[in-house]
């Protein structure tokens, strides 16, 4: 290519990558080599010697409105690309929300498109972690992966822990009647979450009542809708731990919508300390999730699965952040 | 690698299409002989034989931020993403907002990882266009490349028509003192809405005066202070024709702190009819851009840069949208 152009390799090779730092008619001379010969069908040629694309996927397998709507992904989204930055590694945002994009977004990535992949947000319902790991493909999840034990390496803050802390913070405020509402419970955040709330209760001697627990989906309309269940059921409730701060601000305005002052009579508390914690009015006592830190991890267990290590895990503290809902 | 396995052709494929309709005994041959054979090197096969990777990029060429704030981003994309999944083709999303990032994915997309690219604001300053118009990679911008006439494909609203219509509108209401906030004057929208406001204030009669107009940067911060700008230099001014929805939410905010009741004291008109134009109080007039039309073409017109086709223009028409702010 180079003596088809009558240019050096390293001109190639520059065009090859994007055409900096080349001049006008070394350009023109490799393009018009390009055109003569074909080259461009043999673009994939380094990557078939070193078997690497030398990228990473940041997959999101929900809808795209819930990647807009929820602002913990966008703050994961930064996190990572920083962190891939410092490796000179891009990054490739892929949205696999129905069984459809699955299929493409799947067909993509054992192409040998992305070396490996940081999974977001995965139900366990969801097949794509299970295809990527019988694919061979490294894989880092977002929290653990349920029912794929040991075969995924995954990151996840300490969920349980972080529910614990923000029960036994609502019973110290004297509230008796602590309510719940849990994220899906085919994710791991929904399922440890609700644990954690359950084992405190019963540290705190408080009793278990099932009318205060209500399901619901981690967007702002869901927490709206399961606040004004609970209300229903359970109208003596004097406390609220939500388990998403999204779903934190549906559940005030249900909570104003019924008349019922926050704290004075119902406390509330959030999980993930996301912009949407600052955003309500009170500002909301919440459990920090470490995103950063989060994301740090992700891409350095991503980029030692790439290299050949076995799957691990890494388990990330919380932390209490009081504010005025509480 | 079929032999080896000891299964079928088709079984191989579908195994590396992402492993669907795949027995688990076969799924266990296939990996241990692409184990043993070292196969996985070769998942570009297919790609070295077509030269395509049979997907496409949707690459936005500002920081991630915008691209969480501003409503019309994610409209194109989910539009694009249904166009391109009625041929069964992934997008990716990429993210360039400054120049490491704009490295490192012009070397993702030359090294022939996508097939093509839909290019989403950029501005005429920003090296990306120019990048892959020069490494001969397909690529559809949305909006008119300025500087780069006829190099690339691209399609747009009629931005200058659009302009002239809500002018002509604010003027039609008795208004005198038009003002306007432009995007900024290195994009294609912020020159030609501008180019319309001069030209339907000529046509009206109505005096040209710099000191009602107001360059911005599209973004809802934007809007507000260039409003408090515009209030403090014509206090004058009896109408605001701003160049997008989001700055127009920012406008009416300044508005507000300024005292001046909307539409009775100024009258106020968007552009883009995004979902920003329905969220404020009052509801905002504005001109719709065709965001459904615009991603349709835009991945028309790339299936056709991809299969050879010179780059062409689709230029869409726009429409007046009368509400509340005017």
């Amino acid at each position: 290519m180079a003596r088809e152009a009558g240019v050096s390799r390293g001109t190639v090779s520059r065009v090859l990558n994007g055409g900096h730092n080349v001049s006008p008619t070394a350009l023109a001379a490799v393009n018009a080599a390009i055109r003569r010969t074909g080259y461009v069908v043999n673009r994939h040629a380094r990557s078939l010697i070193t078997g690497r694309s030398d990228s990473v996927g940041f997959l999101l397998t929900e809808p795209q409105e819930r990647f807009f709507e929820d602002p913990n992904f966008s703050v994961l989204l930064r996190g990572c690309t920083q962190a891939l930055a410092a490796h000179d590694i891009p990054l490739l945002l892929m949205i696999a929300g129905n069984e459809a994009e699955r299929r493409r977004i799947t067909r993509y990535i054992t192409g040998g498109h992305v070396d490996g992949v940081l999974l977001v947000s995965s139900h366990s319902g969801n097949p794509m972690a299970e295809r990527l790991a019988k694919a061979q493909i490294p894989v880092v999840a977002c929290g653990e992966p349920l029912g794929l034990g040991g075969q995924i390496a995954y990151v996840g803050a300490d969920e349980r822990g972080g529910a614990r802390a923000m029960v036994r913070h609502l019973a110290a405020g004297g509230r008796r009647r602590i309510a719940t509402i849990t994220g899906p419970l085919d994710t791991p955040g929904g399922v440890q979450r609700l644990a954690g709330y359950r084992e405190e209760l019963a540290a705190a001697g408080l009793p278990a009542d099932e009318a205060l627990i209500a399901e619901s989906d981690y967007s702002r309309a869901g927490g709206e809708a399961a606040m004004t269940a609970l209300l229903r059921r359970a109208p003596d409730l004097d406390a609220v731990f939500v388990a998403s701060d999204l779903m934190a601000q549906g559940a005030l305005v249900a909570l104003e919508h019924a008349g019922r002052s926050v704290p004075h009579d119902v406390a509330v508390g959030g999980f993930d300390d996301s912009p949407a914690a600052l955003a309500t009015r009170p500002p909301l006592t919440t459990i920090r999730q470490p995103f950063d830190r989060i994301s740090t991890e992700m891409v350095r267990l991503l980029l030692a699965r790439i290299a050949g290590d076995d799957p691990s895990a890494v388990i990330l503290p919380t932390e209490l952040v009081r504010r005025e809902s509480s």
